[in-house]
């Protein structure tokens, strides 16, 4: 007998095979009620249940808790083989009342015993999305193995092609004679398309899951208090604002012009995309969109979407009111400030919008809109019984280049606020005693302030997904862009005489613009990436700070992105198993540095340290997972750090600040390093 | 051991599936030389090997005939995932290759061993054509099984969810337990799309494996005595001008107006398709066309392919030049008059066009590149790696509205031919002493004269097409237009004083066009469907003539379109085994008259009897499957009619005929019947 716990994790495992087959690698029996079977294999459940496993097989036994719930009425308008996105708001609110469902129960035995009812009953992603909420919130649940999505839903990551030869080699080849399956690189699209320059960043696996995971924390709809999280308008902005800083520097990486805003929601959207993906669940490919297609207003009653283009010119108009007046109204007409305080948390969650928002019925849906016109261009009135393209759904909408051009347009919206705001003065910006006397980059061989970035080929285990074949790993070999690890090593003096707590904030910028100059401050500020943030102890006198690339605050490490739940476990019962989960979601350390140049590509590295004094949060970390808090959160806390995200870039120069080096004051550095970007394919070891 | 003949028709079994692996319902073990395994199964073969069958299991052992071809070289641009299509140039130079080296082996024997050798190293839709062609054209292969095409690639005929469902099936459900997959009726688009009221029969299987079978006999490049069959040309043009008559009945059936000519090649196309098929070679879906989507010149080097817009428009505009003169002009100038006798049948070559035609060169492509440029229209510079939609496929293409634009288009070019020729006298169309006296058709209850159809569902076994999941019978159940069967009885004076044979020619077609008015006789003419044409003998005096709705010469029963070869097949050494496979070509029965309307809709019902001693081709057809011989023909033999296809009704009409009845002499007789739609679904028994 297994663990409900353990069981719970299992219901993840190859989600369309029933559940009376076994799961797992070790191939666990779950004995389930009658009752519990899907009426469509009412006919042959008993003479197939004792077709798996024998006497040696694990076995859990569900109990039937309580009375069962009535899906039916609950799932009414999502199939089982429909695709499932939190951007239809049918989907959204069914997933909202599942969750609650989960929520609710008393007991992870209870809980086991509804998920296992449902599993077969319900859409799949719509369980795998639901009960990965619930096990993420739940108290009773920490530690549960909920396998990376990549794993059971590969079909949503890669050609499909790689899933049908996993099916082939699973049923032909013995497991010992498998060899990686390649995803192929260029599959999408050709250089013929010039977007296609940055697949390497738009289809890269662990951006896609850092989004999904991302989203899966963050839910903008349901129970109040999953979505009420701290600064959660505040984090959507800027997660996504890093996105773009990200996208725009491997854009010059590759000699294009910056990402264009979508300002005319009526004209053609010149950049087709052919995903070439699956979804198994639907059996049905995910729609392309041609070149040039023009987008209409939508009626499609099946998924509770009526929206005018005028909608979405209307939300814009009135967000930036709102932006403008510096105060949103509320339905009853009462001012709600947008202040240096909190306006950009306000305003995120009316963009998005969330159900925070001050007032959603006036100021729209502007986000969630903008991805659904898009992603329904193609069949906007549901004649051709077409579901959404990739850009709706938060699993691959960053594999459209239209994403990026929503996301500029969204990105503009915010920083129509933050340019509002009264610049950082030099004082505020200053750490009294505290002088940066210089740092550096260094990989452990060459030269320093020299970052090199090659290709890097590894695998994911897909056994997990593969339903109705024979278990086994098959491994899905995908290409990244990797870069040599480094440390940065920092100089700086303490003037006080006392210890000093320190909050290094460490940010890196094309140095050069999309015009080939170096860029003013106000142009550039908007380029800073983060890509490290911790807090140091200053003694008195010289300090030397080593920082190693790998530690990054921002990122997680590739085992965390891609873990697999086999080996690389934390130990059972530590700290760092309870938290295991929430740690998924994070930028993945494979992308923390741009693609840069093949001889070369400068960028402004940027070192500052403000006082942890003002910046601390006060609250327990103790066992929790602080990784990547920076475009996170951690879970059940605060956001770890009282300055604005993104400071001390989130505002516009302070009054003579023209450029990056103007803008210093003492506790800041500055330095030009140079990303190498080198065209070898290596794999890991 | 089984035969090389036996072995050879299981080469077709489940495309995907390695050489080494058991074939057939009786798992035959193919023993095959080392040197056979494709190299990508090198690693695994004989370890993998051992594991199938066992020494009951039947067996074939493959010697090595010859040196083997070297495949890399004549199968270059085709990769074995990729779609294959005969009007991809490169496709179909490599095709004609190897059709070829096929019917160049000197025996059965040979023929085995280089098609088991190349079996897993080309294209297994290639692979499958090829040697279809051959099987079908040798004098050698007679009546080896060649499953229909559904039967192997399924699909490209049906819902993927259907096929999903079926290997879910085949690894859950025991055999006997299993039920039949219901092949949805709606699933390719909703009543808001005004074409998808002819889902049934642009999507209908039997169609569509008529149009691939016909395509199949009919290659129009390659080895010319292959190429070069009687009238070819001609029956190109009638095929697919009695499909048109066929639609536009089905469109009157819908109250739909009539099928738009594609007139404006730079416009955008209206007609949308989402033909939501995978293509499970090339694990891609088939791509879809959004409503609206503007073709444009065609660049896609990988497939051999530069096709300007403009070439369309020159080739349409110089082959009605050549009609306007009534010749073609060769290559070095001289002149092919496009006469009465033979002007349609060049003029079909010079259109599609095949390596017959007198000038390709000068008069282009048309037909092949009106296919391509729509089937490319997503994608035309190949920029985003897409290959052609469903209408850039023979065993696809019917499905898509926009065929029949473009098959509008092309008809038109060979009315305008008809039109130029001189109108049949009344003599000409008399058959002396013999006069129709009266006739009617009669279902075996009800009404004479009011026909009923009715939906009705068949099954279709799939396994021999599921690559990679347990053997076993998994049905498919698709629904189908029917009707109940019914009986012409003619009534026949023979005033001479002999026998005669007659040639009963029956036609049919709505009495009232597009405006709800009756039609003219050069209106109705194009819409007159060929129903019926058979031999009579007629006894001086009084003849009474009956014959079956289900002997219909251009249709084929539904047996013999789904063929299973299992049951129903003819008795072994039969002169109907030897032509089993060439009879796959054929109308179906269950599409035999439109679908008509609930409150019944008017058809004039037309039947002829010509002089058979003047239409009479003198052949041996002992032994020949003369089935369906007026849209198909007859394998190596001629036309067996000497009048023009389409005859009386392929021309205009002579002076001072206005109407259907004004045409009639005595060998002649009309009369309205009405064809009642009974919306009710029943199933085959």
């Amino acid at each position: 007998m297994i663990s409900s716990k353990k069981a719970l994790g299992l219901l993840f495992d190859r989600p369309k095979e029933p559940i009376f087959k076994e799961k797992g690698d070790e191939g666990v029996i779950f004995e389930v009620p009658k009752s519990f079977v899907a009426e469509r294999f009412n006919d042959v459940a008993f003479e197939v249940q004792n077709r798996f496993g024998d006497n040696t097989s694990p076995r859990v036994s569900v109990a039937q808790g309580g009375r069962m719930p009535n899906y039916d009425q609950f799932t009414k308008g999502l199939d089982r083989d429909a695709p499932f996105s939190l951007w239809v708001p049918r989907h959204s609110k069914i997933a909202g009342k599942l969750v609650e469902l989960f929520m609710s129960q008393r007991s992870v035995d209870d809980l086991l015993s509804v998920a296992a009812y449902l599993r077969d009953r319900i859409n799949p992603q719509l369980f795998n999305y639901a009960l990965s909420v619930a096990t993420l919130h739940r108290k009773d649940t920490k530690g549960i193995d909920i396998p990376t999505f990549v794993e059971t839903f590969p079909d949503k990551f890669m050609d499909p092609r790689v899933i049908q030869q996993a099916r082939e080699d699973a049923t032909i080849v013995p497991q010992g004679s498998r060899r990686p399956i390649v995803i192929p690189t260029d599959y999408t699209a050709s250089n013929l398309d010039p977007e296609h320059r940055l697949w390497y960043f738009r289809e890269d696996v662990g951006i896609n899951l850092h989004h999904w995971h991302w989203h899966l924390v963050y839910p903008f709809d349901g129970q109040r208090e999953l979505v009420d999280k701290d600064r959660r308008g505040e984090i959507f902005y800027y997660m996504h604002q890093q996105v773009m800083a990200r996208y725009n520097a491997e854009r010059l990486s590759n000699n294009m012009a910056a990402v264009d805003r979508w300002t005319d929601f009526r004209g053609p959207i010149r950049e087709g995309y052919f995903p070439k993906l699956d979804t198994l669940v639907a059996n049905r490919s995910w729609p392309a969109r041609p070149d040039g297609t023009t987008p209409s207003s939508l009626v499609r009653n099946a998924d509770d979407l009526r929206l005018d283009i005028g909608e979405l010119e209307r939300a814009r108009d009135r967000l930036l009111q709102a932006v403008n007046n510096g105060f949103a109204n509320t339905s009853r007409n009462q001012r709600v400030p947008l202040d240096e305080v909190n306006g950009i948390n306000i305003l995120g969650n009316m963009v998005e919008s969330s159900i925070l928002s001050p007032n959603r019925e006036f100021y729209g849906n502007l986000h969630n809109s903008m991805h659904n016109v898009v992603a329904y261009a193609h069949d906007p009135d549901h004649r051709h019984l077409e579901n959404f393209g990739v850009i709706g759904d938060s699993t691959t909408a960053m594999r459209d280049p239209f994403f990026y051009r929503v996301h500029a347009t969204i990105d503009d919206l915010f920083q129509a606020h933050k340019t509002r705001l009264t610049p950082y003065t030099a004082q505020q910006l200053t750490f009294p005693g505290i002088t940066i006397t210089g740092f550096q980059a260094q990989q452990t061989q060459g030269r320093a302030n020299v970052l090199n970035t090659f290709w890097q080929q590894s695998d994911i285990n897909m056994s997990r997904g593969l339903d109705f074949v024979p278990r086994g790993d098959v491994f899905a070999r995908f290409t990244h862009l990797q870069h040599v690890p480094f440390t940065m090593t920092i100089s700086v003096t303490n003037n006080s005489n006392a210890m000093r707590q320190g909050m290094v904030r460490i940010f890196m910028a094309p140095r050069n613009g999309f015009n080939g100059r170096p860029m003013a401050f106000n142009e550039q500020r908007l380029m800073m990436m983060e890509t490290d943030k911790f807090i140091a102890q200053l003694r008195p006198g010289q300090n030397t700070i080593n920082r190693r690339s790998t530690e990054s605050a921002v990122t997680i490490p590739y085992e965390q992105t891609f873990r697999n739940l086999d080996i690389n476990r934390p130990a059972v019962g530590s700290q760092r198993e309870a938290e295991y989960n929430i740690c998924g979601c994070g930028w993945p350390n494979h992308m923390l540095i741009p693609k840069g140049l093949p001889n070369g590509m400068l960028f402004d590295l940027f070192v500052m340290i403000s006082n942890y004094e003002e910046d601390q949060v006060n609250q327990d970390l103790v066992g929790q997972c602080t990784d990547a808090a920076p475009y996170c959160g951690i879970r059940d806390r605060q956001y770890p750090d009282r300055k604005a995200m993104g400071y001390p870039f989130d505002r516009v120069a302070r009054s003579g600040v023209n450029n990056l080096n103007n803008f210093l004051t003492p506790n800041m550095g500055t330095r030009e390093i140079s990303i190498v970007f080198n065209n070898r394919v290596t794999q890991r070891t």
